[in-house]
């Protein structure tokens, strides 16, 4: 009897209606002979709901406070569907973060979780329970709630997993799974029916939306296989795991784009030890995430620094910039906040010289010109004008042979 | 430095405007040097909202679930009440039900509080936070979350109160105390500034809304002092106490109506042992609250049984007790849902002959007949036909001297 762990996201619960669907889909996983523990994040918008209830009492929330504010958006869910299997006759029963042992430090809004101690999972399921878990939520060792921020209840569901010992985590969200592609922008993206860890940790950490990066790594991290798929289809999905099959290690395996992307350039900055640390310890603590820096070769020990944050940070990163770049003597501090973000990734591209001058070669092309790039291992991104996306998207998607008539 | 707990209804945290004007009411109670604990219901009309969620996707709702599932609107709206606060510059801090201590049983919907382990709650006070804590809720040896059911928030006021030897357990609500009779239907009616638990006990049980009589019991056996007040005024309210002065034991202090009073008669009832745990079994089995119950002598060994339910629960228990009162020989069961219920309340009436005899006349000046009529030492009750109970209340608040000009 295979123990599984599903979970399902807000729009998949956002109604009555939809939490019966969920239901079925969970009986179904049980009359397979299956035991099976759910993860289940808040129905559609409560959670944005509540931040604006806290946000008319304070301009500033209690993170504590609002933890346990926005916990309740999972308790609520995890209670509904638990009362909806029981009304199909199944066994069920809701268990909270706390409950569940989803055991975490106490830095709230993004606490991490440091160990799931499962005992009462483990004892619900011994007695034939489904047992439904509010995702998103843990408790401390002074048992005050926290919430795990960003890609909180995909991580839930995998930490469960890991915990248990499940044979794999099912994760279903609003699309089919992974693409080579954004289907909404390549008509002849495919499904991947399977995809490394690693490879998707890269596609999740450049825009694509499907699952948190967060959550993969954990997967990674303790072997769990994780199924992507639709909570509204019976599409297979994609099967995130560690064992993908030499023949499937393709070039490239799939295109991602970010639209978010805004750039801030310090321009002639003296370069001497410090420089950087001087600019990016601030934007660090006042909580801005900085994603790729390129710093130029120094002419005359005078260098550009350039770094890209979110559209919705700049402001913010700008604020904070301006005065440093001021006081370290450089010349200007100029932004850019239409740029957006392709890469693309597979592992294949290892060891394997040239995909980067091809990728520039297309995009040449289409006659779009590239602002930065970074690459790792298994990835080459460019940061093109936000209007040019689109098009970079499928003229790399045509070229590497990912559509779906290959 | 007096250690008090206050507690405001679900009407007085209606929306984020109401929640910061308790906020300035506790911040007020804090100012003046006290230790301040705070018990709070759902904002408005959140637990019926979450109640309809939980119809919606099963007819009968796992009594646990439902308990998970109402115990998260006293959550919201402690953390609110909290946020409010430390926007104002207090220390303030949110417990659940099971963070404060408060075990009950595991009768889930209606549970009962076996005892509090305020250990964090007085750690909280310690480090000088004003503590909200989450009302209407417990958890059981297991840590699973119940419900007080009636009265709810009320109880884990005083019990909080009892459990941290607080000078005074503060009830704010939408009235102003404890009158001599409803003010809505006698305009001359008082506020009492005191009253004895025994009183109140009576009032609270025989149709005065302001408190649940269950809250009113555990503060006589713990000698915590009650005070009701209106969280909307400065009015100051009604203390509720085991030490009424001798001066104010007067003969009648209260006039009590209820207008949810339903009769059922069964008519021609054989007399014999186990008729009446025949019929009454059953009922409380039906989880129907039987409230009056009077039995005529018999004539040749024929009787007629006679009890009141709640008008809502009066089709229930008709389908109940019809195939009994078939069963046990029984000639017809009759109802009448048109019923409602006057109370005089006095300690003063013990040991006092003769007020029995002044109300069945003040009513039958006003030509009203009496269906039933129950006593206890310092109350007489008459059930009468819902119609009139207006004029009742009105011509023995007059009678027994209770207008404000008397």
């Amino acid at each position: 009897m295979a123990l599984i762990v599903q979970k399902y996201g807000g729009s998949s619960v956002a109604d009555a209606e939809r939490i019966k669907g969920v239901a079925r889909r969970i009986a179904q996983a049980k009359d397979k002979g299956n035991r099976v523990v759910v993860v289940v994040s808040a129905m559609g918008d409560t959670t944005d709901e509540l931040i604006n209830l806290a946000y008319q009492l304070s301009e500033q929330p209690s993170e504590r406070e609002l933890d346990v504010l926005l916990s309740t958006g999972e308790i609520v869910s995890s209670t509904l569907l638990t009362m909806a299997l029981r009304a199909m006759g199944y066994e069920a029963i809701s268990l909270t973060g706390a409950q569940a042992g989803i055991r975490t430090d106490a830095t709230y809004n993004r606490a991490r979780i440091l160990k799931v101690e499962a005992k009462r999972v483990v004892k619900e399921l011994e007695r034939g329970n489904i047992v439904i878990v509010a995702g998103f939520q843990g408790v401390t060792d002074d048992m005050d709630v926290t919430t795990l921020g960003r890609g909180g209840s995909d991580t839930t569901a995998v930490a469960l997993a890991a915990g248990l010992g499940a044979e794999v985590c099912q994760i279903y969200t609003d699309v089919e799974g992974v693409y080579t592609a954004d289907p909404r922008l390549v008509p002849g993206a495919q499904r991947l029916s399977e995809i490394g860890y690693e490879e998707m940790l890269e596609l999740a950490s450049y825009g694509a939306k499907v699952m948190h990066p967060r959550a993969v790594e954990l997967g990674e991290l303790f072997h769990v296989p994780i199924l992507v798929a639709s909570s509204f289809t019976d599409s297979p999905g994609t099967l995130i795991h560690g064992g993908v099959s030499m023949e499937v290690r393709e070039k490239v395996r799939s295109i991602a784009h970010d639209l978010d992307v805004a750039k801030i350039t310090v321009v002639g900055v003296p370069d001497q030890p410090g420089i950087a640390a001087a600019l990016f310890e601030p934007l660090a603590r006042a909580n801005i995430s900085v994603d790729t820096i390129v710093q130029n070769a120094s002419i005359n020990n005078i260098t550009d620094l350039t770094f890209t944050v979110a559209k919705s940070q700049l402001e913010k990163a700008m604020a904070v910039v301006a005065p440093i770049a001021k006081s370290i003597g450089a010349r200007e501090c100029v932004s850019d906040a239409k740029l957006g973000k392709v890469s693309i990734v597979g592992t294949g591209m290892q060891n394997t010289p040239g995909y980067a001058a091809r990728m520039f070669g297309i995009l040449s092309e289409q006659g779009i010109n590239i602002q930065l790039i970074t690459t790792s291992e298994i990835r080459i991104t460019c940061i093109i004008d936000e209007s040019k996306v689109k098009d970079a998207v499928r003229a790399l998607h045509r070229a590497f042979k990912l559509d779906i008539d290959k």
